[in-house]
């Protein structure tokens, strides 16, 4: 989909400080019990921002959502601030709670409150204790720094490893930085915005198209993964765009949007990318590439009904090449197509291999089979042979580990 | 929703042969390996019947399906005939083998191919194998007996109890028989019909009824029940009516038809949430009661979203009272609601226990929470004070075991 011109390139090691003109600070201020876990992050631009967001569709939205839409309504903002190990949702007093916070850190940065983004991740329920971001306020002021490692590690969960990405490429003869970070790792489910995404650039371009373009972004990208099924309270992705690499500001839809636009879909997509790998006890990426649809919305329907599929992800966990399953998950997906002209194959940086051929299985090798599904990253090939739209999806396997993580994940 | 009426009554050990004509038997034909398994099984009336059935929505149907639903265009039929192992789905020659056992099995009962209810359950993918089912009917032929549980073994795959009901109840002056089995335990998820069920009654009653009063009863017991989301390919649920009994025909809707709806709702929703229960490695029965309601429908969506929700199920395993991920469901079922309102309890026989009111956590004893959660049946109440309707809905947890059982289901 993202063709590599205008000098499209990942920056390795990049990330939320990677645009010039972004500072960002992760420490831990005691929300979570783990002294050496980091909880709580701020991210900051040198000015006034256009900014964008897509939040959760989830009808009981957290406190910090809420009042993200709120603050977002002009389309600027200059900084996020940000907290693990708390969902500040469904509890009494969240609102005042964010609000205490966020006026707190904008009278430290001297900038006002209705600038910050603001968002919470955790065990929803729990009200937030304000009390504890704010005491940590001076302490993430002064570590603001070019480097935006602690502000990833902040706001992990359950996720075994950070999720960063960022990307050069080239803008009216400048260069242009876009990067980001983001966190799963439960609770995460194709509906709109999903999770949390934050993302700088130093791209020069107008609130409107921002939005725009992260709507489209979010839906080709986040909205393509799922872990569990479940959407939660909580999801953001939001992005900030401070003008500093000097390129002509994209007022209108075109050439510049458009590959402006590329870049952001490189990023999130690599980001979205991470969170199914490192779904709540995943040993594997799915991904499941439908193509020949009638249309982009069947092949992402089939796509996000196969990834869901408890049964998909146990078979893949056991390496057992079930492809019964994927059929019957395109069967209950909603779409309309025609079973018998589906050909199925697995394929992996083992091997490829079909399975199922016009809706009917195929005699394939099972020793085969088992070596291509033991890989670590595996891709579930559906062509549907009824068109020529495509559209890829990406899951992780049902563990033990999941049911163990989600049995007891207060404690 | 039942009231106990017309002396409708449970029978202690009734199943599929309770009511009066109907004979079954079950038999070990070689599709399974484990000779101890029974894996097929014959149903037969003394005459021919009313005949209803509710099948899968999936978009890949099952060859057996396609057939019974061709079978019973005329409202008719006489028997069943139905076997494990094999899905007979998404194979070369599926309708043909099917077509192979149901002429056979028609010339040794000296009926008609198309009186044949079929239905198979198993593996999707690998062609029936008609010749063990044709070598087995003289066999079953020989066997049947008013005895229902070979029938009732013989249709169980990764269940881990029969599921059999029936009941008793008065009608125009006669005594009638209503009763049934039923398998799951994986690939269940509420959408039209769902897993295997058979029922027969003595009842006299017009086919378009029997139709009417099975669709309505499936959507209100079979499909309010999930175990892991997954639409199956094969699901049916049938009854056959021989009338027997002797009561006056129930041609037209009243009294009597309502008290036959009562009859079957008791059996179908005793047979349902057996199948919940015993869901592929499930430790306890769920019950998601939802009251106070604006609608029936929305008590029906948040009850299934909740009861689906795997963050739910696996903290449910873990005996965790983490209410939050029931109000985030809710809050993703696709219902219009206020989420201020709701309120939000879990009982069991070990007590009752308040966690949420009005959207918001309450301070409760966690303690006391792990006590009523580490019952086998848990009930999740959740009142949405916004009207006057409820509904309940079925599930049960999500374990080590589920996953183990479908990480490598064929082998």
């Amino acid at each position: 989909m993202i063709s590599m011109q205008n000098n499209l390139k990942f920056i390795e090691g990049g990330g939320v400080t990677t645009a010039e003109g972004f500072l960002a600070s992760g420490v831990h201020c005691g929300i979570r019990k783990n002294k050496s876990k980091l909880d709580v992050a701020l991210i900051v631009a040198d000015r006034e921002c256009s900014a964008a967001a897509t939040c959760t569709t989830n009808k009981v939205k957290a406190a910090p959502i809420v009042m993200t839409i709120d603050h977002l309504q002009n389309g600027k903002a200059r900084a996020v601030l940000v907290n693990s190990g708390c969902a500040n949702a469904c509890a009494p007093g969240g609102m005042e709670a964010a609000k205490a916070t966020v006026d707190a850190a904008a009278a430290a940065m001297g900038t006002q409150p209705d600038e910050f983004i603001v968002a919470s991740t955790g065990v929803i329920g729990v009200t937030l204790p304000a009390d504890k971001i704010i005491s940590a306020l001076p302490e993430l002021a002064d570590t603001l720094s070019r480097d935006g490692t602690g502000a990833a590690e902040a706001i992990m969960t359950t996720d075994l490893f950070m999720k960063t990405a960022a990307v050069s490429f080239t803008l009216g003869g400048k260069t242009v930085k876009l990067g980001g970070i983001a966190k799963g790792s439960g609770m995460i489910h194709p509906n709109m915005a999903t999770m949390l995404a934050f993302l700088t650039t130093d791209c020069a371009i107008e609130p409107a198209l921002l939005q725009e373009a992260l709507k489209t972004s979010t839906d080709r990208t986040y909205n393509r993964i799922s872990v569990d099924g479940d959407t939660s309270t909580n999801d953001m992705a939001a992005i900030l765009a401070n003008g500093a690499a000097g390129n002509p500001i994209i007022a209108e839809k075109g050439e510049d949007f458009e590959i402006f636009r590329q870049a952001l879909d490189a990023v999130n997509l690599k980001l979205a990318k991470d969170i199914a790998k490192d779904g709540e006890g995943a040993t594997k990426l799915i991904t499941c590439s439908v193509t020949c649809a009638p249309s982009e919305e069947v092949a992402v329907l089939v796509g996000k009904s196969v990834i869901s599929s408890s049964l998909v992800k146990a078979a893949l966990f056991g390496a057992d090449a079930n492809w019964g399953r994927i059929l019957c998950a395109c069967g209950y997906s909603g779409a309309e197509f025609e079973p018998t002209l589906v050909d199925i194959a697995f394929s992996s940086p083992a091997g490829k291999i079909a399975v199922c051929k016009s809706g009917a299985g195929l005699d394939f090798d099972e020793e085969v089979a088992k070596k291509v599904l033991s890989e670590s990253d595996v891709t579930i090939e559906i062509c549907m042979n009824d068109g020529t739209h495509s559209a890829e999806t990406y899951g992780c396997d049902l563990t033990y580990d999941y049911v163990k993580i989600n049995g007891d994940y207060r404690s």
